[in-house]
């Protein structure tokens, strides 16, 4: 299996299908990114409040690629593998005014630095971050990249801020190491491109940052045929998680909260239609009983990502 | 420990500051309920989905109380401690035109009728009822009251359909056996009641209905004169379910999904600055970086329930 290396300088700053691919690989390949923070190096482990004051919006949420999958064409699906997501040993958590859910509410500029602990133990869960060490709260590290789509089929350049139907900022915490993402090919190659490397978050991502963080991140990219109702992000959670159930999932982006839902259950009805061969009433009631509704990112403005969540314990 | 018993027949079909208590209870006493579906009995076993279009919209939902405990005063906490929660041995879920997240799309009423099955094992996970036996699709049972209350300060009959900020039709499903539940209390006696048995759902109950069941149910009911950020309701999870987490979650009830999360953050910030200690924009970052989002209930109109899950395992 071949693999090929993304340098954190080969990014760009909008989803736009008319950027040239960077690298073209063999679908099944292997490419690993190395990722500057979401702040494009604006953010370092010695900035301090005014830092906020002073960043340069337009270079925010860079994302590295594109890459060009051969035979991947519009209507495809590309299947992401995620199989590594390594954190820098530093992060950073910010209330950027106007920025976040209670953004009327907090409107003073905040900064915390972090020191990201136990690195070595990533794997086996044990990696954390003191929140405030007297006090003994600590946050176990899960990192993943906030930032994963492919090029819209329309013309034109898009904010990497918004997630979309074909992915980008869709700041989903379960798309860690083992997890597995599918989203729509809308052109010719997919034109990925990854970024946005976050070492913990919770759904929601309610204050509009992670612990963001450079990361060093590795995708096996494949071209799927055989998922034509892939039309949002859909993606498997990793089977390996401590005291989690791991979970078939189905995503809508809207604009509205509620149609972003809808969507979301309406995927996953035509998901358990197509794989499970289930009715359509049968796989409504499914998702009503044992399905479950998260807000996985409710920050990046216009879109909203909303998830339902099938436990596969129930499907296998 | 006095034990208190409540029959089925002991209910009522709004929330009413009016309604006289049919039992007086002191602060830590148990109280056992036993309840018919949230059906009010209109669906048995041997029911079709003609059932369905017969149906008499204005008994359901019933609750059983109200109990008067003693004591509780407007501006007091009631504590719910869910002590087991005991389903029928069937249960039923429909669709109901008119109602549930995609009405528009699913116009036909439908019925499943279910047989609950390993009941003697609820408490250590193995009790299920079969979705599709020849596809071993296998829905595994926790069972709660989908409805949990306390009378409105306001005058006047409110429907039993709706959540408020006092409870009511929540539909929380981490509301088993072993959770306890906190509700702002707005009379004298605060005028608890409960009902609704459900014996499984996911969050949202996104077709309208749960696995609905006939249910006896056995809580604690303990005035808090210590909990003044209570205003609306806030939960602790079980700590013994199995590949879960155990959180301390606070929720938001409003009839816009984003201003009902909005109201479930806001809530998690004040009770985290109240018990932890935390400067207000420490906790909005701590609900970002590790509280998770999730929509408890999106069907039972006007209100959504949104709530803001904090993992314990953080806390302690």
């Amino acid at each position: 299996m071949s693999i090929h290396a993304v340098r954190k300088e080969q990014c760009h700053l909008a989803w736009d299908n008319s950027i040239p691919p960077i690298l073209r690989v063999q679908s099944g390949q292997i490419v690993t990114f190395d990722c500057l923070d979401a702040s494009n190096g604006q953010i370092t482990p010695s900035s301090t409040v005014q830092t906020i004051n002073s960043l340069v919006f337009s270079q925010l949420d860079q994302v590295n690629g594109p890459i060009y999958i051969d035979d991947a064409k519009p209507g495809d699906t590309l299947q992401i593998d995620v199989l590594s997501v390594k954190p820098a040993e530093w992060g950073w958590t910010a209330c950027i005014p106007g920025f976040g859910l209670l953004a009327d509410e907090f409107t003073e500029p905040a900064l915390k630095i972090w020191k990201l602990e136990a690195l070595d133990k990533l794997e086996t869960s044990g990696a954390f971050a003191w929140f405030d060490e007297q006090k003994t709260i600590k946050i176990p590290l899960r990192p993943f990249a906030g930032e994963m789509g492919v090029a819209p089929g329309k013309p034109g350049a898009f904010s990497t801020i918004p997630p979309y139907a074909t992915g980008g900022n869709i700041d989903t915490k379960h798309l860690s190491a083992g997890a597995t993402l599918f989203l729509p090919v809308e052109v010719e190659g997919a034109l990925f491109s990854i970024g946005d490397g976050h070492a913990a978050q919770g759904d929601g991502e309610v204050c509009g940052t992670a612990i963001e963080t450079p990361m060093k991140v590795s995708v096996r990219l494949t071209v799927r045929k055989d998922r034509p109702y892939t039309k949002t992000p859909h993606f498997k959670t990793a089977s390996s998680i401590p005291n989690q159930e791991s979970y078939y999932t189905t995503t809508g982006v809207d604009s509205d909260m509620r149609e972003a839902t809808r969507s979301a259950v309406r995927s996953m009805v035509d998901f358990l239609v197509f794989e499970h061969r289930l009715s359509r009433v049968e796989a409504y009631m499914l998702c009503s009983v044992v399905g479950d509704l998260r807000l996985h990112e409710v920050v990046d403005m216009p879109n909203f990502v909303v998830g339902m969540m099938m436990p596969q314990s129930v499907l296998t």
